[in-house]
């Protein structure tokens, strides 16, 4: 990862937050302070990455005790950084912020992931689209960290023919085929289907994967039973820490979850600060 | 609002999702088609303000059926947009994951300012600066939908003198009196302290605002006895849906949660979209 | 496509040429008047989808004689632009300069594809990431107007093992293997080789294409006859339209070529402007 | 030149080929290594002021072997470059389509100059305003690498009459004049024209420079026979490799050539990597 | 402060000036020289917290004699600059056009502050919005600089009901409820009026603050009698050098004027280069 | 001039002011309006050819009863805005302060002109690169609107060797003539000189014109009578509505002065609004 790439990305969130001046912060300038990121909260790590070089940028020193997908375990210490009061403060929430949402996603991928894997090792557990406005890149590396498969990017990477493109062309065969013909072949066709018979049809037509959308269990196993191997096999819709085990047992290939994103708890991180003589 | 100070924002969020080209609806290019947003959840509906304008910018036609701060449920249709098929579909995801998420926040802002309310009809529901990165404008917004307080915006609109800042400067008093010196007078001045001393010291020193953080309920009670309207009261910390209640019967002015923003479950909207001949 | 997302980009480049002040241009303010977009060329016009909108952006009126994709003869009038000269002037170059270009891609593009399936009715002409810095978006779009396959937009949308990573990293296999384990699902796999054996072992090690790389035609034929239908097989390396049947004889399924974006010949347009009474 | 002025645009360039990231170079990390990039190519290399700070603002280490401007064979080694494997080949593809479009552009600058100078050792080659959207001001570079005269950089930085502006407003000479009061003092005023006549017209008319568009040699020559020396006298339109001598004999002061920008083969430049132990 | 914030904004204020080449100063390349910011003027100097940092970013020695805030006089030396030619004299005009506009404001705020004190101790000196469009943090940080109150920085971060908002919404009492409970509790609210009647009622109704506009001294001076220290009172509207001391003595807290950004004089630097052996 | 280039530097000025929202403005949506900008000044108005077009943009209806260039006079009317009070208000500030700034510059220029004219008929006043950073495009247009030259836009449109550049390079002479063979034909070399014998040096080494820096008028004229009409002649320096008339009389063809930029006061411009029923 090219860490300059985000630089002015995060230059931005602080400057949402601090700009044209920490009204507060400012009257500590000149004072030399030490400030440790702790964990209230068990979970796994993630944001390290992009936090740390920034942090180092803005002239702080930073010593990382964790790294990004490390087990945290309340009381943990995470990171200490120490410089300038006035800037560490102007600083310290943006860190939080980041850091916090980063884990809450990474922990909720990780516990899914364990969860899935516990009756079914090979499956993986997916991100959707379902990110926060502008913050998307962020938030698939906290999916991977936290052991998941990030997905599309965006809708230029792969293609997807979800139910309403179906409804609006009308024809499933016709449709997958239009698109192989007219899609670059470094780029994969995966087909939405809430049926059994819609599922043999995309084989058929040629999809590379197929989404089975709010599908229950028991209706997915037979399409497994007959594609499994010859095609990916993608669960969505609704899934969540407490149904996760479920489509697991189906032995689907990939099972994909917004949750993660778009309904992760924040891990509480909190930064403790003191000056220093 | 000035809806136009939005509409590059939203174009870079567009642009993270769907450039250089959607290539699944690509293939829909010239069929005329509608969606429709429907909730599969309870709530208040929030960000219309900005999608609505935003799909007309893009040349998409848009019925709304309701307006920032109603009350949606389970079924109840949102807006309606007509327009060519390629188009609705490359912005359904953005539209989706942006109501969805501030309607999420608004729906949490909205239940908790309801509780506080019922047994203290004067209190206020705060957010806090616990945003997502790069994305505060928004979720400040739904928090004022859903009822609450936005509070500071940024570090620059106000003082709020925290636990650090007085760990790192040594001496509340001196603290407050150098912040009230050098800074405008236009701005107010809060202080964060966590026992009722230092909220006695704080009041004395001439702070507009006191943050009692991380007390307990009946700890706060006697602070609230003692300064109720002489300087504005306000508790923070760990407060929830669970616990806003018993913070809201101590009589503080403003309740503030960061978990409005940083925790709360995005509502549950999609879009069904069809062909028009 | 989403064209409002080009129109800023667009804007840059008018920035670029025309800001703060077209020095010339503005002593004709006032003046109504017409453009005509001629050929002086033979070719494939592109780039109308971006400057057509763009024009209206900016006020002017166009009526365009021809879309993408067609093609244009010495003399044919590609569109009229009408408005005040100062405005039409000032963005002549500009129109000239994506159009010419992009023609140019498309047109070599064009040509290498009616060569290539000439012998080889199957074959695909690819682009490749050998674009201008910041113009890729629209170079990838005039190689599918052209007629071909955009191969990957960017590094992140698609694997493709290169001989340098092979190089730095050792062993086929296994970087195969740790990419297939780490990379995302709907992301495909090639490997660049550029012996027989090194196809074989790619192919083996389930990648989903093979970019046989700078073999002679007589090289890559015995893979084919051992591949073909296994696995997608593109030939790469100094195809130019001098050799291209050659290559497409062979059968591959893929021929990549940095030339039509790297060194195409830009089309010769020009614009004929008049006042009008 | 401030190099600080071009990093964020090259920062632009990085990021449309490799963000969020290089789903294939990213399974290198923590390699160290070595690349080469060399030159399959005769020619004068271009772009190593913009690419050498930039390598190393990544934190890469560069040497360069070559300065801009320097004459490159088959063979050559122009800058090696070590630090971590993502890191370096993840910008391989920008470093190498940066200088070898600008090497391109410099090479046949050079050969131009050097041919029209075998025959008029005063005059200057020019490039023009046909240069790729949103990348002049590096074209622009690469034509002085080359030893040619940049010529406008953009409409702001002086007039230019073309022929559509005298068509639109009907009377070369008022036009003249009506700029010449209108213009700064500190700006050049050059007129297109493409007869004999309206040269004589606009050297009286005062016009700095005159610029004789699309005309034959053995027409320009009457017209340097009689204003050589009076007036600068600029050659252009459809000047390439082939026909240069012949325009430089003319006795010229200037001439210009859109093909060393739109037109010219990119230099077939590559990297070699490997690991370092 | 972050001076980082300010790093990529003063890149643009040099590209405005120096991009994308100084085509004087790089014939100067290749040779140091050392240029000393010298003052030919009295006044306070304003910007060292921006130049220093920027000028050392773009790799150039500065040694500071003098710190923001310090009184100046003619022929002081401010700060040496050493580095290469070339980038010295392209980065001169920036330099001085922003130090010297700066201490322009900070100087005519500092007399202002210094006038008005003499009379009346406790006043404080605002600036106001009416600053350069963009330029607006650094305006007033100058403000800042020389002693006075920044007020809002923008329109979000207190309220200040204007004699406009009055008249369009027709009765100020109500208005000031309606904003009173709209506004989060963390922003002031200020009200203009012109009449001591008004004054009265804007107490009544709850501002914080009340900003006596365009009104003499002697109409002041009795709301003075009325409210002080009961609420923040503040003069404006036509305060200039000349008459500050007549509002001063009023007994007004806060006296605000947009002389001191829209119409102070800059303070006449220079820069004085020479070349180093 | 096309305005779209301004219309996102006006927004991100709007944003300086009004994001994410004018706290107090909000409370008139809905509410429909007029506002009125008029005059208490006398002046020249400058400004209207950006912001009547920004006013529409943001969906307000504007009447103009002066167009940039128009005299005006205590009390005029400039422009009506009508539309939703909320955003009348919330624009207001930037249309002021962009007019009276901009006004302000031209009424300076006007004057000087109007003063340097009547002795000197021919004499033209010019503008410097004394402008505010960020802001340089917007001031040189007021320049122009006030009768005045702007001279150089940037560093990069004409050459201009000044006392920093010779003082550095050592050899006047050696510094033109290398400027001269090494900068593009189309830009024009200006040399700072501040003696009689500089001047004739410069002339005779091949400047097109010559600044006469820091030189009394009793300087200037020997210069001027031998150097009239063979090369331009510029008196810089300190030149004020004071001393203007003096410089004029020496008969050179260009005065310019920082002082019409840097130092001129603000235009005094206001809004009155009202509700409409």
């Amino acid at each position: 990862m090219i860490e300059e790439l985000y630089i002015s990305r995060l230059l931005n969130y602080l400057e949402e937050d601090a700009y044209p001046e920490d009204v507060t912060s400012r009257f500590l300038e000149g004072i030399r302070a030490r400030g440790v990121v702790k964990s209230r909260d068990e979970g796994i790590i993630a944001g390290l990455r992009f936090i740390v070089p920034f942090l180092k940028y803005l002239g702080l020193e930073v010593i990382a005790h964790k790294r990004d997908g490390e087990a945290i375990h309340r009381g943990d210490a995470i990171i200490e950084v120490v410089g300038d009061a006035s800037r560490l403060l102007a600083v310290e929430r943006l860190t939080l912020n980041l850091l916090s949402r980063l884990s809450g996603i990474a922990t909720a991928t990780g516990t899914m992931v364990k969860l899935a894997r516990s009756i079914n090792p090979m499956v993986r557990v997916a991100g959707t689209r379902k990110t926060t406005p502008g913050f998307r890149a962020f938030e698939k590396y906290a999916i991977e960290v936290g052991g998941g498969d990030p997905h599309r990017f965006n809708l230029a990477d792969a293609v997807l023919i979800k139910d309403n493109h179906i409804a609006i062309y009308g024809n499933l065969e016709r449709l997958i085929r239009l698109v192989k013909e007219g899609t670059s072949f470094m780029r994969k066709v995966e087909v939405e289907v809430s049926t059994y018979e819609d599922a043999i049809r995309a084989y058929r037509a040629g999809a590379d994967a197929i989404l089975l959308d709010n599908m229950r269990p028991s209706d997915i196993a037979p399409i497994v039973g007959e594609l499994k191997g010859r095609v990916i096999l993608e669960a969505s819709g609704g899934i969540t820490l407490d149904n996760v085990v479920e489509y697991a047992r189906t032995g689907v290939d990939i099972i994909s979850s917004g949750y993660i994103t778009h309904s992760s708890r924040a891990l509480d991180l909190t930064m403790d600060a003191e000056g220093m003589q």
